[in-house]
């Protein structure tokens, strides 16, 4: 296993309980099919990428994992919504995720809809419940520009949109077009939790500006670069190894990266947003280490 | 025009710029069409029972108007959230809404959903902008906490449930089943609707147990008292009156207060917990009193 394998199994080996607790702690006493629904969502088998970029933020400027774990979780919760909600009929209508079926699939329409709303306000909740009032308020506020209409809501709609399926909302098939559906619909997460690691971390000092700089350029390009080798992925993996259906994108005629630039110059610009990711980190040294090695393998990436 | 009726327009003049102005902040760039489904949700015409809640819980308790504002808007925006999630077909299917076509029906399913999506989340946004960081943090613990898997979004799940619509998930057929599914589904958000103007206001200051206690069992009768005069309603008006279809609740079988204890009873239920929400307001002297003219005014309703 490479060094960077072993360290996300590390990570995630953390986030997982992490995720566990989390829910205890905001659905305990719910009605259980909610409770029910939600851990499906939420402990699906995953990567665990966002939560592992605010933890690996934390670690990069200063921080314990431990302290950065509620804002790990909030992270997934509002990832794990994000899913549920897309995957429904009216969105992209998926019945499978991750392998399985997709929780409108496992449990029911209104199940889903409702499971995706408390898994969204309970982020909110394990922010405050996890930090001091400064630092909660921090995370909360990142949380939710980087969740909402300016951010992954309203790069969905854009996403749709560009797929002809909002009409009235035109988006521009260029590549201007594209990246502004991506910042927003998965960059603004992505950059969220690396601010919320940050935030975290710094609990009881002060954010450094190089360090706040740092984040956001290599979140930018990260976003971007994920996104690419997405879409590559879709063009040039196999159900079996995603777990998902593949070729979809192109069935709905779906603007994408190799869509506009073809398979060879979207990886090149893949690799040259990862470098740019990489350089970013400079100011943090060799603290920056696990959140570059994270950026290069998104260009080896086959699942 | 009565008493009451002049304070709950004069309330409601101030809370609709702030509306406007609440969106604008979480909205403004966002995709046109996200903006407008959002702002159609948000600012249909309605009674703003909950952030009138928020600004009389504030003046009641020593605070101003102005300084709750964001408070109120935060609760609507959560309101609103949920009247677009519970309207969707797989929800309950409704195609009016306060006498017009609901978000799903004037726009679309995916846009309502992510609409509903926008507007939670952004009312957690209004509130750590609104406010210093301890106060933020108290009314977003309170929000989350009311909005949740153990408040609203809770008490839905119990209600579709009641209905027969959630297989697995089983509803008793008495007064406390009832009264289960109405502390949670509208009961547990205008707990929070009070207690986050009571916090609002006490943003300098400290928040005295014994307002606390009068506002939660203020809050708690208030609940009830609402939802048995909404049940009375729903058996004795016109859809004209109520800009909704009528005797929807007998046509589904669904669990109401009329139907388990009959009108009569139903009246006098709902009388008895109006008294002992003006009771509980004892502590709160002369201040207390537009809470007080509010709960005896849901004996009278008719709207």
């Amino acid at each position: 296993m490479s060094e960077l394998a072993e360290q996300l199994k590390s990570y995630r080996q953390r986030v997982e309980p992490a995720l566990e607790k989390g829910l205890g702690e905001i659905a305990e006493n719910a009605p259980p099919i909610l409770r029910d629904a939600m851990h499906y969502g939420l402990l699906a088998p995953g990567k665990r990428l966002r939560p592992i970029l605010v933890l690996m933020a934390a670690e990069a400027t200063g921080g314990e994992v431990e302290t950065a774990l509620p804002a790990a979780v909030a992270v997934e919760m509002v990832h794990a919504y994000s899913l549920i909600h897309d995957d429904l009929p009216a969105m992209d209508d998926d019945d499978l995720r991750r392998g399985r079926p997709t929780v409108h699939k496992k449990f029911d329409e209104a199940t889903a809809i409702l499971a995706g709303d408390a898994l969204l306000t309970g982020a909110f909740e394990i922010l405050v419940r996890g930090y001091p009032p400064r630092t909660a308020a921090v995370c909360v506020l990142e949380l939710s520009r980087g969740a909402g209409a300016l951010g992954m809501v309203g790069g969905q709609v854009l996403d749709l949109a560009a797929e002809g399926r909002m009409p009235g909302q035109a988006v521009p098939n260029t590549l201007a077009g594209l990246e502004g559906i991506h910042r927003r619909k998965t960059g603004a997460l992505f950059s969220a939790s690396l601010l919320l690691g940050l935030a975290a971390a710094q609990a009881e000092t002060m954010i450094q500006p190089q360090h706040l700089q740092a984040l956001q350029k290599y979140s930018e390009c990260f976003g971007l670069a994920f996104q690419i080798t997405d879409d590559l992925l879709d063009v040039r993996s196999t159900a079996e190894q995603t777990g998902k259906r593949v070729g979809k994108d192109a069935d709905r005629g779906k603007l994408t990266y190799p869509g506009l630039l073809g398979i060879e110059e979207s990886l090149q610009r893949a690799t040259d947003l990862v470098a740019q990711a990489v350089a970013a980190l400079n100011p943090l040294g060799a603290a920056g280490q696990p959140l570059a090695m994270l950026a290069r393998s998104l260009t080896d990436r086959n699942h």
